[in-house]
């Protein structure tokens, strides 16, 4: 299943708005199939990996991190009938599909066609590795991931303005890896104004993971960019899983006091700035007590000689 | 030479302004005295354990993560010729003593009274349980801790000064250890006006080690606390090994702005704040390149929900 979800891991970010599934075929210890999600949502992971399995499919078990799908599509047949028809003896499934077209159908099928089914195996790993699509479908917009470059002391430019450069090259590669992982890519007209940013993947290999780009803003439209005029608009994004807001501070701080941030990637560098600009205005706090219970920390990791601290929203 | 370390580190902001030594006394492989320099500096740390190992000292091995003593003195006779009077047959030793009485003397003494002497052992550790009274000898000053309690963002209270609390129990309380571990604590007049702070140390057992109190302030003087005029002052205190600076935001800017700070404690809160007030204000940083090569990282450790960063000023 680890070698499933990071299958699926690798996809994240041009599958959407279908999820990032990932699939292994085994038979007798051996992989005889492997596959992800394809850009643009097809083929399925289960299809690309019984296609490279052919007949060795027969009496195999195969590991998918998302309940396979039980909706014929214009663009290909259900899932749950390709692998019963395939001679799949048994299906190890991380989570069940939230999809209201399939939803549990999906296994259903396959346990009416003799195929024994298995779930929750490395659910965790799996509902991370497919989180936007997940939050996509629970709340009806993206995930929401907030990316900021921050001195010891939180700041992320002097005085001036200048910002260039906080962090070091490993950061922004990191950086530019998130991006390739990313659906849409959104910043406010002042950065937008101020670094004509491309927001582009400058990662050998990864050249052609562009995401789409969008502007917060209430001005007049940008040719080739996307237009929110506020937060509140990432609930009309349907095409998209993960959304990765970059800055700058003003657009930060909207999404915050929205409670539209469910991920931050602090890049930390080991500098004092002194006086500069903050990371965030007013965020809608007026009690230290109420800020609490919203984040959790997962374990930061060096990068070059900044470090990278996660931080994620805590729900309900 | 780890257990002697260890004992070092545990007399740290009581010994000043001796340094915070560690001794252990071995025979046949089995630990026959061990010491710590005594609270206030004397005896020594190698005294306390030639007392401890009476007649089995001969033929022993003393490890101590100081050079032994040359100078006699009225508070009692040196280190060295007592080892050698004790018959150590071997002494093994972290670093060379850099008092000039000392300085390379105390192992001459054992060499010329057939002691064996091998240095160098454990030398990083010994040199980091003895930053304080090494950094007094180097610069003719404490070293100097700077704590912060920060946010995510960096901020330390809301617009309205509250900032109770921003970090948890666990992290508080590691405050108080910090300050067991130093011989003076300072704070700025705002801090003491709004906190009337009592700095003390509140852990169950250490009540007895609470460090003298120092303000930094131009104003008049306060009954109970030392005075200091401006951060240069450090300079005067010939005294104290450890000093930790507390905040607020104005002093820890003017021991910044002055270089005067060797070692920097956060104490991080898992919370966003937003609109607030900074840690610091102009601490002379004009451009961000200025800022990068002064700061090394210590790997963060967790304490509680929070998390302690420790960065060390990078010099020469």
């Amino acid at each position: 299943m680890a070698e499933a979800v990071a299958l699926g891991d690798g996809a994240r970010g041009r599958t959407a708005p279908n999820p990032n599934v990932g699939c292994v075929i085994v038979l007798d210890g051996e992989i005889v199939g492997k596959g992800a999600t394809a850009p643009g949502g097809r083929p399925h992971a289960e299809a690309v990996a019984l296609k490279q399995a052919g007949a060795r499919a027969r009496s195999a078990t195969l590991y998918t991190t998302l309940e396979p799908c039980a909706h014929v599509s214009t663009r290909g047949p259900a899932c749950s009938n390709l692998i019963a028809d395939a001679g799949i003896a048994r299906v190890v499934a991380a989570i069940q599909d939230p999809d209201p077209r399939t939803a549990g159908l999906g296994f259903k099928i396959l346990r009416k066609a003799g195929v024994k089914v298995k779930t929750g195996v490395g659910k965790v790993a799996a509902e991370a590795s497919m989180a936007g699509f997940l939050t996509r479908l629970a709340f009806g917009r993206p995930r929401i991931t907030l990316k900021l470059a921050l001195s010891i002391d939180g700041k992320i430019a002097l005085p001036s303005g200048e910002s260039k450069w906080i962090t070091g090259e490993d950061a922004r590669a990191h950086v530019h890896l998130e991006r390739a992982h990313s659906d849409m890519i959104l910043v406010g007209r002042g950065t937008y104004m101020a670094d004509q940013p491309r927001l582009d993947v400058r990662l050998p290999g990864l050249e052609e993971r562009s995401p789409r780009r969008a502007l917060l803003s209430r001005g007049e439209a940008v040719p080739g960019w996307e237009m929110l005029k506020s937060p509140k608009d990432v609930h009309r994004l349907h095409d998209v899983n993960d959304l990765l807001v970059e800055g700058g501070s003003a657009t930060a701080t909207a999404f915050l006091a929205e409670d539209l941030v469910d991920r931050i990637l602090i890049y930390r560098a080991p500098i004092l700035v002194g006086e500069g600009k903050s990371s965030f205005g007013y965020i809608g706090l007026d009690a230290i007590a109420d800020a609490h219970g919203r984040w959790q920390a997962v374990d930061p990791r060096p990068l070059g000689i900044d470090r990278l601290e996660v931080y994620e929203r805590v729900r309900g």
